[in-house]
């Protein structure tokens, strides 16, 4: 049976009766980037029991998992769901689909919350965030018993910022031309360039859900220690929240052309 | 000659040429606590020189300073000042009084600052932002060389909470309920009550310069090292900035019943 990246997340155990695979005897299925995520999304859902309180994540991936969690309450396999969307693009789609939903106010504590996410790293710590939900994602995430990362195998990095691709960081608009280079000057050492995020043409800046602004932060090297730079991240007045998700993960689902892998943290 | 609290900073160098006193063989003028703002703030602007960029702070003692600076721009005796208000508040009085002003993208690097407080303690930590612009004054007064804190000496706390007045947290409105029971039970062994800031008949939240919302936390009991106190808050999801300056002023000014003392940092 062939296993993907059995070895990414270290020598931990992973349970054989989780693992979907292509057979080893027959020729691979070339599967999708998208039906990828699907793959790893639906076998999230695995997890969802009903009288549960899930929290919903935002992005490609993480809407696969609330469409499927909503067709089996639609067919009577899942009862008593309570949702905790992530986003108000979560929010959206999960009202469309007729999922009941609720909040953090109302439920503290969430059973379990699916969600994608932009990198992982060998010890299961993220980055989220390139949709622009990280800050509503890390309050539900926070908040749950387990958390269950979703991923196709091109997420998976060495060291975080280690795709070369955006570690946003959420701040408020007040003066924030000062706060981009205040980051910058963080991280030096690791070559971090600042860039404050726009949409459309690149006029017009993005403003997240709580109406800040998103300066997304490119490494050149490995940032060092995570908890560090994260404290030195939020010491600096102006951010209101970054990207990396240290020490949340409790499972991570990854889905490749060699199969889907389920990791549970140590 | 009769010096205030020449011991609540320690035994610290206090410059005698930086005393003001009543003479100690006349009765002592008894000054309202709004005169006393006043002796602290006019001694603050005397730190002022042409060609500084100046942080102007916010609230009732803080107003006096940026009146009298303007009034030595205006006369001729100050030239060339660039200064940086900290709130929508100050700009406006700033603009009203002829002050040229910039911001901190212009002017990354701020001379000096002066700034009231609510608290200070003998270490020089403060507790600002009962008037609302925390977040501003730690951007602004967390830019500069030097920080003059102007307090009259009812603000004299032997630790950080210990007037029972309020310890204010910046956070976003989404789900506030939440992190303010998060932000109580953070420090549940300090007796810590949060509360929503409201305004007018207590039926409107209040909003920040920057749309967020004040949580001021009460606190029954010290909440001990005050470093780890500051990135617990900061570690919350939903936190933008709390009002604890931890080494941050450089000089503090007191102007109290006996009179004025002046203490820097060491």
């Amino acid at each position: 049976m062939a296993v993907a990246y059995p070895y990414f997340f270290g020598p931990k155990k992973v349970d054989p009766t989780l693992m979907v695979s292509s057979s080893s005897s027959l020729s691979p299925v070339i599967l999708s980037q998208d039906e990828l995520k699907k793959v790893a999304a639906y076998k999230a859902v695995e997890f969802v029991e009903s009288g549960m309180v899930v929290g919903l994540g935002t992005g490609s991936t993480a809407k696969h998992a609330v469409d499927k969690i909503a067709e089996l309450l639609n067919t009577g396999k899942l009862k008593d769901i309570v949702g905790i969307p992530t986003s108000t693009i979560t929010h959206e789609q999960a009202v469309s689909l007729g999922i009941p939903l609720s909040d953090l106010n109302k439920h503290p504590i969430v059973d379990l919350a699916i969600d994608g996410a932009d990198e992982v790293d060998p010890q299961m710590n993220l980055v989220k965030g390139r949709g622009g939900s990280l800050l509503r994602e890390k309050m539900v995430e926070g908040a749950c018993k387990k958390f269950i990362v979703i991923v196709d195998e091109s997420k998976l990095v060495n060291h975080i910022g280690g795709s070369g691709l955006a570690m946003p960081v959420e701040i408020v608009p007040f003066c924030w031309e000062f706060t981009l280079k205040r980051l910058e000057m963080l991280f030096i050492e690791a070559g971090c360039v600042g860039k404050l995020r726009k949409v459309g043409n690149g006029e017009e800046i993005y403003v997240t859900d709580n109406g800040n602004y998103i300066i997304d932060l490119y490494f050149k090297k490995d940032m060092g220690d995570l908890k560090a730079a994260s404290d030195a991240i939020l010491r600096l007045a102006g951010v209101v929240e970054h990207g990396m998700f240290i020490d949340m993960a409790t499972t991570v689902i990854v889905a490749g052309k060699l199969g889907v892998s389920v990791t549970n943290k140590d």
